[in-house]
């Protein structure tokens, strides 16, 4: 009897799942009937917060998960210890202008959305002190007390360096000033096109003679909020402070910078640099039936910006990748395979997290058949980048898809923290999740991405869609 | 030359323009850059508010858009009148209960929706008065003075019917408490479930021997917003005052009423209905170059609820459809039929605007060709609903719709604003526009239908797709 029934058991759980209409209908009815993506969220940007590589809110993060993936039952929950890199903010991070040509304070309801074209009928009259809404670049240095300094606008890499070559940018402050290319659907590509002003354009600045940039908010929004964001230095300039200032207040300072050659910025910033600090990746595991050594790996990264409260970027991206596991796991689904949720640590500004997780995967002769990424928030789900060798398997579940209105598939995964992984396992399929983008840069790394910008019924579906994904790769792959 | 010139522009106006990748290229670049939808929209929320028919308000709104609508240089601006229903809100406007265990008062952050369930935890202690989140539905009678009832609560017309039929209903304030079925993908769906309570539970409650309802807020989210929305009497039944209440309070109501049977509800509300008023719709058209008196039209509703500003309800879709026009004629495309952009009035609660403009148009033996409705909020969009004839010329276009996130195609056009066209021209094509309904419902007929819960390209990006749509409908309807 004995036997009989192992030998039956074997082979149930060998025989692959159907991925079917009333597979992902499960799937679907009980992350939205039972989701618990969303009050796990609410209570990580409620009770912690932003989580910046190393501070004490990204330590306290990594304890709530590990503690609150084990009340799943899973069958492992475990951290992967990482040192990280620990950059910080002060209370001293300011910026003020002294204009001839303009003395109303900037007030937000003046500038709100609807009318960010109404500095065109501000009163210019005499000067005064303006506070400007601006923080901080993550990695900047600070400034040895005030710093203060004329302004010039640049818009693109090649005005920098014609106004650079002509000596135009000595001393200056220069505002990196390229705006987001709103033809591009997709938000990605416009904030592809973008970034590199925030993440270079200090040493670029530098290299003739500049002494501090302002950067543009990388949004799509003209408003007042700023937008922080990674910046490296070139080792071989010398390191100016960076700060962002609000995409509304770029195009004031734009204006003003034209019309008065007095304009003066003062910036006071006290961040600094610290030595590395101990942190950890999160990792949750249901162990394969079948091929319990080959891994399906999925996740977002849990260290987040300090504005805000990281609940797009990435407190989404992680749910999504928990509330998949236990979705699976609630509906009763046998993974062929090990499912693995993993919240890589430090994405933001280091990518230690995931680098480190690739070493251990190759120091233990891991075999990772696949891996997935949500990192692009909770908004709702339209479908998946996929890697072109393993297009033709997903195509095949198109009409279910599309049924789920997830259906829009494009060539082409990968992600920051999944793409280590190809290291170890040049053969590892590696597929991006894909929610709307229209309102990511509008919360993206600024106050503004804080739970209450998140809806339940978005983030679940996410989680769905990634559940289901994950269930495709475990039949599709051996 | 006069004679040839007149031939060539005759055969390049008779000729069909093509919808091609260039097109949608062009529509979505005007959309994207110089989109005036989301400005217009702010002006109207911001300087008017919202427009319930017949109120002041709704009047301003009316005056606004035709002054608006005539900056834009099209053929012809006008009003078309009619006269509305006018019901009115007052000032007196009170839920509160009491309850022997139950004393803490109701306040948002205990009950802020990543919570929601909460509600088991707060104490239970002796009684006070407890003001509740609530407002009268749309065409409720008042009270006489102070109405104060015991309180059962039900889950369907079924338990209605019993509890009914056993006398249990006689002189109770009745809480009409079916919520959404959350796995509906399509909150649309979900609304269509649930509304009958709202729009006739009050007299079906009547008949029981109710003295009053209270109706369960048609929403996905569980917060502490009421939902208002139409409630029609059945004219053999004494009219009895209904109410909206949160979802939360919802909950709560329905958990307290079975704990504690000396639950008492105290309600007080002064709103009545008023004569008529004149109103009117407002329409602005493009004529026709080979076929002016064969019409396109497409619109929304100007009229609102009296809560919040009608943001998404539906000032997304009269601005979708304005800006359809003004995108069409800014790239300068001609059409071969009129174009008719309409703002019908009172879509909410009687839909006169509709009805009146379907009855003009058989007055004037005008010939509609397509009518297209916008009435789903302005939120991302995702494809059309099409009438089942002209499916096949729409999916020619399937592959283009598909490149730009709109070619989710579903069977069966219409909308309660084009509806009535139908009655004098049955071969009309009707189509709606159909957005991502996900967060719909969190702001519908709420305090929240606010300018600020409307997203700039997401709104956009709806009015091209409106008017790569009606240059479809254009070019292959004759």
């Amino acid at each position: 009897m004995r036997l009989l029934l192992t030998g039956f058991l074997f082979i149930a759980s060998s025989a692959r799942a159907q991925i079917d209409s009333v597979f992902f209908r499960r799937v679907f009815n009980e992350a939205l009937e039972n989701g618990q993506a969303y009050s796990r969220l609410g209570e990580l940007c409620k009770t912690i917060g932003s989580r910046l590589s190393g501070s004490p809110q990204a330590d306290k993060a990594v304890a709530w998960g590990k503690q609150m993936l084990s009340g799943y039952g899973f069958d492992s929950v475990y951290l992967q210890p990482v040192m990280v890199p620990r950059w910080e903010r002060s209370k001293t991070e300011a910026l003020s202008f002294t204009s001839a040509v303009f003395n109303t304070a900037i007030k937000g309801e003046k500038l709100q959305d609807f009318n960010c074209e109404a500095f065109e009928e501000l009163p210019l009259k005499p000067s005064k002190n303006h506070k400007i809404p601006a923080v901080a670049l993550g990695g900047s240095v600070g400034t040895s007390g005030k710093l203060q300094a004329g302004i010039v606008s640049v818009h693109s890499d090649a005005q920098l360096d014609s106004l650079g070559k002509a000596g135009v940018l000595k001393g200056k402050m220069v505002l990196l000033n390229r705006p987001f290319p709103e033809t591009y659907l997709n938000t990605f590509r416009a904030y592809g096109a973008c970034v590199g002003q925030r993440v270079n354009g200090a040493s670029k600045a530098t290299a003739f003679g500049a002494v501090a940039v302002l950067v543009r908010s990388m949004s799509n929004r003209c408003d007042l909020h700023a937008h922080t964001g990674v910046m490296i230095y070139d080792d071989k300039q010398s390191k100016i402070p960076a700060m962002a200032v609000a995409t509304a207040v770029a195009n004031l300072l734009d204006k003003l910078s034209q019309q008065d050659p007095n304009l003066r910025i003062s910036m006071e910033l006290g961040c600094q640099s610290m030595p590395d600090a101990p942190s950890a990746n999160v990792v949750a595991e249901t162990r394969g039936s079948n091929y319990p050594k080959s891994i399906i790996t999925f996740g977002g990264h849990f260290d987040s910006w300090d504005q805000g409260e990281g609940a797009h970027d990435d407190g989404a991206g992680c749910m999504h990748a928990f509330e998949a596991l236990r979705l699976l796991k609630s509906i009763g689904y046998q993974p062929r395979h090990t499912l693995r949720c993993v919240w890589w640590m430090n994405e933001e500004n280091g990518l230690r997290g995931a680098t480190e997780y690739a070493a251990v995967a190759g120091k233990n002769n891991e075999k990772h058949l696949a891996a997935l990424e949500s990192d692009r928030g909770g908004f709702t789900p339209r479908g998946f980048g996929v890697d072109s060798v393993f297009l033709p398997k997903v195509l095949k579940y198109k009409a279910l898809l599309d049924a789920y209105s997830i259906g829009e598939i494009e060539k082409g995964g990968g992600g920051a923290d999944i793409g280590p992984i190809r290291k170890v396992n040049p053969n590892a399929v590696l597929v991006g999740f894909i929610p709307d983008s229209q309102r990511y840069f509008d919360v993206h790394h600024s106050e503004t991405d804080v739970f209450e910008s998140v809806n339940k019924r978005e983030l679940h579906l996410g989680a769905a869609a990634v559940a289901v994904m994950i269930a495709i790769l475990d039949q599709e792959l051996d």
